[in-house]
């Protein structure tokens, strides 16, 4: 298939996936929607308008600033689109607003700008306008063959990342030089693009969103490391809680126990189960131990052209899981003040069941 | 006065501009309005919410995921909001209904999620709400007496830069290389952030939006160089074309064209005077020299603690000019195929006319 041919098909099933919901078409702007759809990003999101419009029975168009038509002609999916260009001075929206002449409702990207969508409500006071995610949530959440084989090869790499990082010494040295390396050796390893490298030692590791810090990693640690980006245009998210010497045997306990719930949510994916089902598995167990007020966070999210999209593993989402889905699986204990443990791997939702895209072992490492 | 003060008035002198124009208060979202009014930036911009909610009469209150309100309370205008975090599950939506509790519009920054909008507007559907830089153009747009002195070190830091690239060698070295090394010099004269490094040699000097490529520049090729970052939170923008070895008599009447014309915007800058008079005064130079059709974007754009913001310098902007406005002039003309010139200064109004914050020379410079 030609680049041409494969992104004309994701924007025509895009099309008809928006008809089956009852939408009359698509606004989409700059971001991993327009990437996704069509291959393009622009030089940089500014105030002026870029925007793909996609409507039934009419050949996608791109519309973009004149500056930057060379660069939108030259996208991958540009053969199947019809490229045009405003100039500063034009109202763009006009534009937009005579394809969109459809009645009804729009799907418009979740990260649109105000400034657009606001433009457009006013062009189109009788049209609707929702969040395409909420819309569409399944756009981009059932990957194909291409597709997993790069979430395969991102998580691989990611991996690899882990298996050296381990092998370099732990105590003695700061959270943010540890991070530096994984950040390193997340590109030697083909991301061309690295989102996050946290490394939380000790009590730093019991706040989940702590990044990477000063403090200085010690003998008798735990260390959580969660770390991911890109390549070839596909995530990358996994973590490990590793112990630099040996572990007390409450942090053993406590990381057998994440890694039990971790295996349970693991163990509930398969088709047509609810995505709150997964949460649910892995929080039953840790809520049994008598841990659950120390899980604190989802049990995990979409994976795809970004580390961080729908579907989400969260109590209230019933959304069943679709073969190709492809989701982080992460819960966590986090002890305040002492320490903290998650274990996260990449899972594909296949016919019969879940498919680990991270494989190092999840048994908890001693490092140096 | 401490930080906390300082942006603290910066809020409320928001507050009070917004009520001013009939608004019944502001949402902030991530980005330079909110890293302005309390110098607060996320560590990533997702689906979950952050927004800062100013309305009269209240303390500004800045709404987070509360995995992030650790971070959001380190901010430095912190000790002035009220911190607030909301966790999965919760609809923080609900929270900021409750703080816009009044009738009538509110401003919403331009770049805030669609994703967030609807959902406020579903939330509020009797509320209006307006793009913050339409409802308040002038919110950022005039610099106070700190702004213009770190606006003034990023011009003369941007000056520098250029200095050291036209000692170095052109011909013989690729568009990337002169960009890397112009990166480089913008870091070295203390750019915390790079935001562009346009290098367009010869043909590609005629696309104004070329950024910089692979093509071996050469003797007697015209030479855009167009770069900028920020320095200390400010931004610097400057163009200057080149020349690689001795001009042509055309190449020579082109650039002299060009800098007149920016002399003939720069002049047109005094208070009062719409902003598009600025950008007429530059085309009408242009024009009755028989290149209008060449020169084929607006004259300029403001700079703060973006490289690009309101004011615009643009046909149909009848906004006055006002002492403390800061914003590029920077004509061009464009021969398809053949080469382009730009010059580009920061300039600020003053009581008595325009000052440039770029003082390298404007005549044509022969490099090797």
């Amino acid at each position: 298939m030609s680049d041409v041919e494969f992104y004309a098909a994701r924007m025509d099933r895009a099309v008809r996936s928006a008809v089956q919901e009852g939408l009359a078409g698509l606004v989409v702007t700059p971001g991993p929607d327009l990437v996704w759809l069509c291959g393009y990003a622009p030089p940089a999101v500014t105030e002026r308008l870029t925007a793909l419009l996609l409507v039934p029975g009419s050949r996608p168009q791109l519309l973009v600033p004149q500056l930057e038509r060379a660069d939108a002609e030259r996208a991958p999916g540009a053969g199947a689109l019809t490229v045009s260009g405003w100039t500063d001075g034009e109202d763009p929206y006009a534009e937009v607003a005579k394809v969109l002449a459809g009645q009804g409702r729009y799907g418009v990207s979740d990260n649109a700008w105000a400034l657009h969508l606001l433009a457009l409500q006013r062009k189109r006071p009788e049209a609707g306008f929702g969040a395409l995610t909420e819309a569409l949530p399944m756009l981009r959440a059932v990957k194909d063959a291409y597709e997993l084989e790069r979430l395969t090869a991102a998580g691989a790499a990611a991996d690899a990342a882990f298996e050296a990082i381990v092998e370099l010494p732990f105590a003695g040295r700061r959270e943010h030089e540890v991070a530096a390396d994984l950040d390193r050796l997340l590109r030697e390893n083909g991301h061309e693009q690295v989102d996050f490298t946290i490394v939380g030692s000790g009590p730093n590791g019991a706040d989940p969103h702590h990044e990477a810090g000063e403090r200085v990693i010690e003998d008798g640690d735990m260390v959580v490391m969660d770390f991911g980006g890109l390549k070839g245009g596909y995530g990358s998210d996994t973590t490990r809680t590793v112990h630099v010497g040996e572990p007390s045997p409450e942090e053993r306990k406590v990381h057998d126990l994440v890694r039990e719930a971790q295996q349970a949510a693991f163990e509930a994916v398969r088709p047509g189960v609810a995505c709150q089902d997964v949460d649910r598995a892995a929080r039953q167990v840790i809520r049994r131990a008598g841990y659950g007020e120390y899980f604190v966070h989802r049990t995990g999210h979409g994976i795809g052209v970004t580390t961080h999209e729908p579907p989400y593993m969260v109590e209230g989402e019933h959304l069943p899981l679709v073969p190709g889905m492809c989701f982080s699986v992460e819960p966590g204990v986090y002890l305040p003040g002492r320490f903290g443990v998650r274990i996260e791997d990449i899972v594909v939702c296949t016919e019969t069941g879940g498919r680990r895209l991270n494989n190092t072992a999840r048994e908890l490492r001693v490092v140096a």
